[in-house]
């Protein structure tokens, strides 16, 4: 429900306040290290006032414009589609080890891609995977304070609403991103912490399960996800290796651990199209083996998640496991939102590639072969996908081997 | 001259082809790494469509936000002001030393700052400028192909034109860019040959008469500028270190060359005024010793010069001397454009801070210690600053001391 006796702007600087105070938690002292679309620079300026207040040494806003993306297709010639940006990833690495805290606000355009040659997507997909590796890899183990944060971008807009005009659609998808979002709570920020506490005792209740894996049946789903020995359930608020406490995504409905990369087997069809860089890829089918996927299907965008799934040894083996009740305040707006921050907290989810190694006890002061060894994942990639709905029931595997109920029909039993 | 039969957009971009192909030359196999004002989105598109066409491989855009740098000098703490974004510029830095090519917009709100604590304006400066130093040095150095060039933003256009609404200043400060950029003419490429080929006959007189001295006389000026043994002239097109022939400023009417930083004395009045840095200095006064600039007042902004002149050991010493006639185009426009790039192709003018080794003989090759054996200055900044005017006269000082006119009431004897 949006609350209209908030004006626009209001509703956009509490966004911001939450991004700053519960996504990133405290900046004081820090640089933050902003992405945004071009479309989204008056929420990055609000955040950037907001990163300020709260102490904020020194805000960059790195601005990403789909129009050059797409010129990029369109014009440069073929070997731009092997290069990426290595200094500009690499700065990001050196500005996260000298202690910045990282904030992306996305909206992009789900199938901005979609006219492309496949081939040079994969290609750009994987050299730009490869160059932000070293920065991926300080956020994936949590060494700095991160955060995630819509804006209701146009491109976006038109496609979640198709059948409204551009500027309802842009108004529409905002309602959405701030009722998600907890902002027009009279308290965000009160809001917030008691959203992380709920979280909180969802997880405790699953690590005192300890369950060997779960079990995932539904409509073309059969799957049974191991689960790493000694992993630990995450969700809401986390620490960073820099002590501050976050919240990776905002919104965030999730709870998740790590699969052992090699005890991943059966069948499982996904709920929601996936918008993967501008790629929109429908009805995946897949089989796993072993912890690999042995047979891939997908009515479109085929091509694209074909080549996904060959880019490393780890990147057609799970990194990521997630539950979200069906009756998640996101999943009720009944929208389909083709944005991965949106529809993983809507639906249950698995992710293919890298692994986040500190829900495993341990994980984080591995060496990357003893990751492998205990069964975390390693890849460029990190791609959620989801396979939760409210016909599909979850078990839990206990270590004995029997088997009792977590979610009947998308809801915790 | 405006054409009135073309249209803005078609303007628009023959300037973003000019800014590659004259300004950066060739762009073959290199990244590019541009830097842009949010308000010159639709020029630095273009310009990404012909770095494209010409074979670029990456290009990326590091867009500026006044907006923000006012949100930071309003909000953020005091250590703020001692930091800078030193992972952007060593990453810019790393970018050229992998061959890429650097193109920046400007078209800053000359008085940004102009409210904000000089103490904080000075301090901000200086982190950034020790920051940058070391991209700066390969530019200096024209280790890589760059260029400068302008997009007409509002509060660029407000400060040009304070008389007219808006979009009509915005609308005729276009038109002075396009026209100064000689984007009008029927095939602007060959147009910027021409003026090349022109400039380079100039270079090579004044190369030929190697003079000991310049003098320029005038109302409050009466000031020798020692040049450096082996000094060579330079204007429009330039070689860089990576074989390119490159326009590192459009426009460009000047011809320079490098002053000995310990042989300049006198008295010089500016003939405009100086926006450094979002503060603007007006009627500056200086006098030299040695080299050094020993007296300095301004009517306005003469905190921030002093600060300027206090950064380092060069930054009260010449690092740049250069010749444009009165008659130049832009200085017939009878604008004062409160721009560097516009006001220096106006007049003569000399720089502060850092010289350019390569318009000495060897000075490229030389180490640090022996660029300033050789008086070629050093300084974390390098400021420019009108002195040149239709009053204002300019002679030669031979080797044996001896006096010729090379500049009468601004125009060329």
């Amino acid at each position: 429900m949006t609350n209209d006796n908030r004006t626009f702007e209001a509703r956009l600087d509490k966004l911001a306040e939450v991004a700053v105070r519960v996504g990133l938690g405290a900046v004081k002292g820090q640089e933050v290290v902003m992405t945004a679309p071009l479309d989204a620079v008056p929420l990055a300026r609000r955040i950037t006032h907001h990163a300020y207040k709260a102490g904020a040494t020194i805000v960059t806003i790195l601005y990403t414009d789909d129009a050059t993306t797409l010129e990029r297709f369109a014009t440069a010639s073929d070997e731009s589609f092997d290069k990426a940006t290595a200094w500009l990833y690499d700065g990001m690495a050196a500005a996260f080890r000298s202690g910045a805290a990282r904030l992306a606000i996305v909206g992009e355009n789900p199938s901005l891609l979609a006219g492309q040659d496949p081939a040079k997507v994969a290609r750009a997909n994987r050299a730009r995977s490869a160059a932000y590796r070293p920065a991926l890899d300080l956020i994936a183990r949590s060494a700095i304070n991160w955060t995630i944060v819509s804006a209701a971008t146009p491109a976006w807009a038109r496609t979640v609403f198709p059948d409204l005009p551009e500027a309802e659609a842009v108004a529409r998808l905002w309602d959405a991103i701030f009722a998600a979002s907890r902002v027009d709570a009279a308290d965000p920020i009160e809001g917030w912490a008691e959203h992380n506490r709920a979280l909180a005792v969802r997880t405790g209740i699953l690590n005192e399960k300890r369950y060997a894996a779960l079990r995932f049946t539904g409509p073309g789903t059969d799957l049974e996800v191991g689960l790493c020995d000694g992993h630990r359930w995450a969700g809401g608020a986390g620490k960073a290796e820099n002590g501050i406490t976050y919240n990776a995504n905002i919104p965030t409905e999730e709870v998740f651990t790590t699969p052992h990369r090699a005890r991943v087997n059966g069948h499982v069809a996904a709920t929601k199209p996936l918008s993967y860089q501008g790629t929109l890829i429908q009805d995946i089918r897949v089989r796993f083996e072993g912890g690999a996927i042995v047979e891939a299907h997908a009515s479109s965008g085929e091509d694209v998640l074909r080549k996904v799934l060959e880019i490393d040894e780890g990147s057609c083996r799970l990194g990521e496991v997630a539950l979200v009740p069906h009756a998640s305040p996101i999943s009720l707006s009944g929208l389909l939102f083709y944005n991965t921050l949106y529809d993983e907290n809507a639906a249950s989810h698995i992710a293919l590639g890298q692994a986040y190694a500190k829900t495993v006890e341990g994980g984080g002061e591995m060496t990357p072969e003893q990751q492998i060894a205990a069964g975390i994942n390693a890849s460029l990639i990190h791609i959620d996908w989801m396979i939760g709905s409210g016909e599909v029931d979850v078990d839990g595997v206990r270590q004995d081997g029997s088997v009792e109920p977590v979610m009947r029909k998308g809801a915790w039993v």
